[in-house]
């Protein structure tokens, strides 16, 4: 807790951006593409988020500032395609990691939109896209309907523990503190949320269109 | 007609804007996604197409800049989806809107651009950008091939009326009346074609990949 | 070889803008798509890749700058377009095309990404994007798996030859001999891989999540 913020900001990016680039490889080895292809997918799912954040707040692209988000997304991507070439690594394991990113993205997001100088409600939107846009280009590159949306709490947990660390940003509480209080409970929704089969509400209209 | 032209391209927008994160919570809701999928998949759908119109011509993103954008399509989705678990909300209804949203947000966009300064053809691809982009999201994002393509003079009808907008413009008539007269070609252009069947000529190339 | 480098590059990305718009709408034809939806496909297909460049280096749009892209886009397509009408074209031709497309995008995006100074490992998959991009774009609004993840050498021969040209570029050859030593590295390595099937590694993880 005695490092600088940016520090920890960064340390948390690049655990994010790795977790991602990870959960890709998985997604994109069920759909046998081949090594290049699943390399694309994972630096999707590591960079898409952030890259559309810097893109509509108009700041540089993070990657393209500083190659570490690069090259850590790279390692991660060819670490995870060797690893689940020797373990056969059941899909579902990836779920508490890919949990763990969606937290870091988020709480990262949404402080570099409220440092830029966004409004509260387009940083907490900020946070999300950073979180969940990476994992909707994934799926929709591997073809599938974005889990996203079908899933447990979790675009609506990432919501949620952006608003709190807004809340706390704004009530001047130490931002360290902040991230983890609001992470952890992005983290813990979305873990109970898999583990208990919690969802919001669904409806559907009449399906005439078909 | 006193209005400024600023208030009303504002108020045109804010209509475009609450009519695409509607028909999007519609397309969602046929998916069976959550509360908070339908919410991201309507925010897609209203703001998917001026997002890309402003990144490419480099200018602050709109509901970046003014946080009213991001408020009426969230209230609109919310809207939608309780009015749509009250009564049951045939999804062909929301075409007639569909189609006031594609004619307001092609000649909002339209106008953008030259104000911008873009060249005319650009200007022209800028508005139906603008127009149809919110549409092809909500339909990727909800795995679907997107209805912009298959219907019945729907980007085209936008580019006609973009086309005539920008005429107009060059002409120093009324933008106001302008605004008017191309939306309204656009409009009906649309609604005649889903009346009446009416599409562009298809064609089939040998379907060897498969 | 006596003309100046930019209007060498020039041409190159004239040729690649196209034949990508070619391609696009030969693929968006076996999707019976009307014409315009056409045109949108083969607009996405042939400037999607070196947008995303652009917008991610914050850099000027190349086809939002120069109207000549546009205008060669919607030609290449409208020429394909009635041609496939009059002669049964089959789909397998425009492999060869989509080859050299591959390779003067993928050579053009990374030596814009040099000359705008990104490190080099950024230059080699701004290169990649630039020569993709395009046709994952047509691929999912065509709502198919994108073809390049599929494919034999697609991506990877693109990155091979982005880094030999980064490579020649460093140790100050001249650059219109690096470009056509590059080029004809994707080009070769892409034809090659579809005449005899080559591929890299493939891997499943066990498929639980269906």
């Amino acid at each position: 807790m005695d490092l600088p913020l940016d520090q920890v900001m960064h340390g948390i990016s690049l655990g994010a951006v790795a977790t991602m680039a990870a959960a890709g490889v998985l997604e994109a080895g069920r759909k046998r593409f081949d090594l290049f292809g699943m390399v694309v997918v994972a630096l999707a799912a590591a960079l898409g988020g952030g890259s559309l954040r810097d893109v509509l707040l108009d700041r540089p692209v993070f990657w393209v500032a500083d190659q570490t988000f690069l090259i850590a997304a790279l390692l991660a991507a060819l670490a995870t395609f060797f690893l689940a070439r020797v373990f056969v690594l059941p899909a579902r394991l990836f779920l508490i990691p890919d949990a763990a990113g969606l937290a870091l993205f988020t709480i990262a997001g949404t402080k570099v939109a409220l440092v830029w100088g966004a409004p509260w409600l387009v940083a907490s939107f900020m946070g999300v896209i950073t979180g969940v846009v990476g994992g909707i280009l994934r799926d929709v590159l591997c073809n599938e309907e974005p889990l996203v949306f079908q899933g447990s709490l979790y675009a609506t947990a990432a919501w949620v523990g952006g608003l709190v660390f807004i809340g706390l940003f704004f009530l001047d509480i130490d931002p360290r503190l902040a991230a983890v209080a609001a992470g952890s409970i992005i983290f813990l929704l979305r873990v109970a949320a898999i583990r208990w089969d919690i969802g919001l509400p669904r409806f559907r209209t009449r399906p005439d269109r078909d």
